[in-house]
């Protein structure tokens, strides 16, 4: 099915191209009919041909649809989708460019209030799931980073994209992505199927070529740089590091951590010995890390500064069996392996992840269970389990210390987006930071049960060897202790056998004739208790504006307009979890009336008072206009102050998706909205406890609410 | 009071330095008598002299205690302290150099797990008692900026400090620390009164010295380097920020912000469009900020990265009233102006600052309602409201532009110490950023009423001055409307009197003849409903490592030992509120047995899993020695499940500070510690509920609690 979805989508994005250009020719020709030099029979002609081909279109787009389901959809789609989320975003201050006074600076966003208060609830949530729950120890470090400690991980070094320079202007561009956008427009034009394949063969291999391939390929399809034509240099590293100097005197080379990780690792002795000196043990840091990226893109998805969140779980390698497997082992969620990756079907399949252990597709139980917590995580705050998959990582695509690495994938408009890894780094980063310092980056293992471990010992009888040999005795004991086990099992049976031996004989100690009574070799059993390892490593990664950003996408709608609204009254609705949305309640006067808000302040005071996040909107418009105000920010709950408060002190209670609303007293509101906000409660509990209340007029029913998954449908 | 003791604290110090080297002396002598040099009556008298001036230091301490009472103490005293629970914070992780691994790098901190976790409440409690409860629009911008932004706030040209080379080593140094250290080792010397004066005048003055006017002061008292005791350079300017930059060209120069103010005043007009375009709004922002200090030191009160909260207040420069004024009007605290500061007794004194406003020592209802809301911020989370004090800005400590700064300063081993400045800004930065960018950075503040103002109109006669001047016309009518007030009054005069003026008397409008009926001049009432202002902005700013580190001087205590126990064992104790405590419960089986930990896991998880941070102790060492580590971390509440519980499901609840315990059912414990630790309870409430349970024996009486401020009886 796959082939075929792509065969029609580019169908379609042919179709649209073709019908783009004629809806061009039908502008020109109006104005040249108005200056008199085309006839109007020409221009009946032009229209009717582009009814014609916007009909062909929309047959295609509608046979797309048809093959994709809700899942996916064309590129069309998508990109008004995205537009409008964008919008949206932009529109209510969630998202905004950062320093756009200043005409902006690529790959840097601010959050504005709303979206301050989603990201923050997602963070907070992610601190109670992972550190509270799970016991992690939290640390948090600076970002300004020295040198050294970049070094031994490798960053300085490797951190690297490769680069290409425009010749004319000296406009950077990466050197992939220019290779890919070249690639995929020449695949959206008809091509032979050798070509094609050829071109599909070099895009799937496109993160493993190397700077020398790169060029080659770049060469081969005549790849220029975009908007200005010019010829491109040959591709070089370009490290992503910001760098910065540390202290005044500027000697000192210091860089903003790339990533948090090694915060964790450098005081991995510390945290240990925190920790009783016991493995397994996490600890977490959540903060900024700082990429100089060479051309960010994809709005927050490639970005220069943004939070990370890391885990890092030090496990003794042995022993990656986890105490809480149990737990997760029947959560089912869609497993991309390695092997379906490279199959034809090269489609994930469901699966429990007890199964997937068990069939091995998992390495671990560890890396089995942190997927099991990532999936349910992302799922409390938002994202559809259905458009989520977990990938593993083909070959290439590890470091070369990594030992298995998934992704959680999120499907977007942009296409399906990595937001968690869960890479399994083996000892790898301990042991370059004990390298780079000669500091002891290991722990203690203590055997359940002591083994019993036979060895050969060697022990020279000094004061024989010493009234035998006087000065050379410390050349000859020296000797002895360093024989191999051979030489030393040799040397006993001769002396066993003749009852001496010449030392020259087994090592490079000297010509000495050893007796019998100057050395006693022996097989012993010794009690061993333990050891000591440097452990390995597990480490879930969080790229938290992605995952911010694909829950924005998974939770836009576009509630249609109730009877007697006019058409173009489409309202954007954000359907964010009570749990992350960055206003609970939003509380209203039924009029602009100021008895009325008298209460509604007394209430949202009391709302304030008990941590809820509530705002008041006693502005003069409908109560419809806003209730829409309010869907916008994703509010899930709305009290409205009428009449009847101010005889029986009950309010209205509306629930923002069904727009249902109940009848409440204000003495319940604290502790009802407390707990649907927890999701203690749910709003059908809710709906069963009180009266219900027909609707206002304005507000649109339940069966108008439409869930558009990349529907055009959106302002 | 305050000059005495300066006199008597000079006598410790004096005192003491004698007293060191008699020291030096005996043990001098007690190696000379080994060898036979010395006899051993010099060395006894010698002895007998360093006994004497032991005894007359401790007298002189003593009368320096009693002179300070428990809020200050010697130097001496303050270092011991300081050691001590820098030793405290070092021992369980709260705070670590970073890279300690690496050698460590100057003025970069981690926070390990406890620290981590009172941070994090700390900001969480910022972001309720700010944010939420004042309704502020939080932001989250990025730390890199481009240069740009920061050369309009002014940063890139004064935010420096003045810097001398070692001109041996090139080691660099501020040169006012350096200034300082001498004159105050000075000042520790005998001196006359004259020379005494001069030096305290230049410590006074020592912010306010230029680089010029400090070079003169180095060369005067003649400063070498420390340490190298080499030359020094002339003072010169070092610019404070990180540089970085921007994007791979290497074109775009960039910074880590110095604060997080600028990223909201760049954010200004999108804020204020948010806000519904009205007047009065605050936004806030809480992340890292960087300071390339020159030489870090005080620990983590001066440090190159920090996490700075700051909150920008605008508003109508008319009408800095505040609707929640009356809220914190009879708020009592240490007030200390800037009359007071200058004056003889130089003391703060305790004032409500509804008194400090009427009275004029605070300048307006916004600055004092934002000093009460800091003021209750800090008592709630743990700060000594006694050792606390407002002290308003001189003269010469302000930034140019600005109009008012109060500093928030707590008393800390360092001495006063700035955590909050509450500065009015006035519309200084929004104007800078308006000039930069040519936008507008302004708000339209609609008048209550519209206003009546009574005007001059000018109106020539187009069609008579058309027809009388021809192609002149033009110039007649521009030279009517450019006129004075007063000569249009005067040319009105003139034409009501003679019926016609010539334009030459009244402007440089040429040799025109006006008749009556070319202009009508009249008074006119205009009616006006508002006008367009650039915004006043209050800001106050936390350094919250600063208040971190603080706090943890004020909740430190050490618990004398109980009897039975050996003198040595003094136990460290950290008495967070339960708002701040990294962890709220631990939980402890009384002995090792399996059957009491199944009980403790199931008590932690039913506490977890409502939002509780618990840890578990099942180690195998005594309850005393146990709970002993869980006070270290300020832990509030301990619970020890016993054979009891096995029997009645009840386990024992004990609070740090009183170590009073209550045996509660297990089935109330999650309630019960919730509200605890919110503070909706307070630990009399629980005792009143609950049968009391004695203390074990090894658990420190209640009359056995020392609050040690400042106390040498500490490890």
């Amino acid at each position: 099915m796959g082939e075929e979805l792509g065969e029609v989508e580019k169908e379609v994005l042919e179709a649209q191209a073709v019908a783009d250009e004629q809806g061009n020719n039908v502008r020109a020709l109006k104005a040249a009919v108005k200056k008199g030099e085309k006839t109007k029979e020409e221009l009946n002609e032009a229209i009717a041909l582009l009814k014609k081909l916007k009909l062909e279109l929309d047959g295609k787009r509608k046979r797309f649809d048809e093959l994709v389901g809700g899942g996916s959809a064309s590129s069309v789609n998508k990109e008004a989708f995205r537009r409008a989320v964008g919008n949206a975003l932009e529109r209510r201050m969630f998202i905004t460019q950062s320093f756009s006074i200043y005409g902006g600076t690529a790959g840097l966003f601010d959050y504005g209030p709303p979206g301050c208060a989603v990201k923050s609830n997602i963070q907070d949530f992610w601190k109670r799931h992972f550190i509270l729950e799970e016991n992690m120890l939290e640390i948090e470090g600076p970002a300004v980073t020295p040198a050294p400690v970049l070094k031994a991980s490798g960053h300085v070094e490797r951190f690297t994209d490769l680069m290409v320079k425009d010749a004319g202007n000296g406009e950077c561009h990466r050197a992939d992505h220019l290779l890919e956008d070249v690639l995929k427009k020449m695949l959206a034009n008809p091509l032979d199927g050798g070509k094609r394949k050829e071109i599909e063969n070099v895009l799937a291999r496109l993160d493993e070529l190397g700077a020398q391939e790169l060029g080659a390929q770049l060469k081969k399809y005549e790849v220029k740089a975009p908007d200005t034509n010019n010829e491109i240099s040959d591709p070089f590293p370009f490290n992503l590091m910001f760098a910065t100097s540390i202290g005044p005197r500027g000697d000192v080379q210091g860089y903003l951590r790339p990533e948090t990780a090694q915060g964790i690792f450098v005081n991995f002795p510390q945290l240990l010995y925190y920790n009783g000196n016991k493995l397994p043990f996490a600890a977490a840091q959540l903060g900024q890390s700082f990429r100089n990226e060479i051309s960010p893109q994809q709005g927050i998805l490639r970005v220069r500064e943004f939070t990370q969140g890391e885990i890092e779980h030090f496990v003794d390698p042995e022993h990656k069996d986890h105490p809480k497997f149990s737990r997760v082992a029947d959560l089912e969620m869609l497993v991309f392996s390695r092997e379906k990756q490279v199959s034809d079907v090269k489609r994930p399949v469901t699966m429990k992840l007890g199964d997937a252990v068990k069939s091995g597709i998992m390495d671990n139980e560890t890396i089995a269970y942190f997927i099991g917590r990532v999936y349910t995580f992302m799922v409390a705050i938002g994202i559809n389990p259905e458009r989520m998959r977990f990938r593993q990582h083909l070959e290439h695509e590890m470091a070369h210390y990594a030992e298995d690495c998934w992704d959680c994938e999120v499907e977007s408009s942009y296409g399906w987006i990595e937001c968690v890894g869960i890479a399994d780094r083996s000892a790898y980063d301990l042991k370059q930071h004990a390298a780079a310092t000669n500091k002891e980056m290991g722990a203690w293992i203590t055997f359940d049960k002591p083994k019993f471990v036979e060895e050969l010992v060697v022990e020279p009888i000094s004061k024989v060897l010493g009234k035998a040999f006087r000065k050379d005795a410390k050349t000859v004991v020296s000797a002895l202790k360093t024989m191999t086990e051979e030489n030393a099992l040799k040397m006993k049976a001769e002396l066993e056998k003749s009852g001496e031996a010449n030392l020259k004989a087994f090592c490079d100690g000297g010509d000495f004739v050893i007796k019998k009574d100057m050395v006693k070799i022996e097989r012993e059993t010794k009690k061993v208790s333990g050891k000591f390892i440097t452990p390995g490593v597990i480490e879930p990664s969080f790229g938290i504006g992605r995952i911010l950003y694909c829950m924005f996408e998974h939770t836009y709608y576009v509630r249609e307009s109730a009877e007697g609204e006019k058409e173009d009254d489409k309202k954007v609705v954000f359907k964010f979890t009570p749990l992350v949305a960055p206003t609970k309640c939003t509380v209203f006067p039924l009029l602009q009336k100021e008895e009325f808000n008298v209460v509604c302040r007394d209430v949202c005071n009391s709302l304030v008072d008990s941590g809820l996040s509530t705002i008041i909107d006693v502005t003069g418009t409908s109560i419809g206009r806003r209730y829409a105000r309010t869907d916008e920010l994703g509010v899930p709950f709305a009290v409205t102050v009428d009449h009847d408060t101010l005889e029986d002190n009950t309010v209205t209670l509306r629930e923002r998706d069904t727009c249902s609303q109940v009848r409440i007293p204000i003495s319940d509101l604290c502790a009802t909205l407390k707990n649907l906000s927890s999701m203690k409660t749910k709003w059908e509990e809710v709906q069963a406890q009180y009266p219900s209340q027909g609707g206002s007029a304005s507000a649109a029913k339940e069966e108008n609410r439409t869930e558009a998954t990349y529907s055009l449908r959106c302002p």
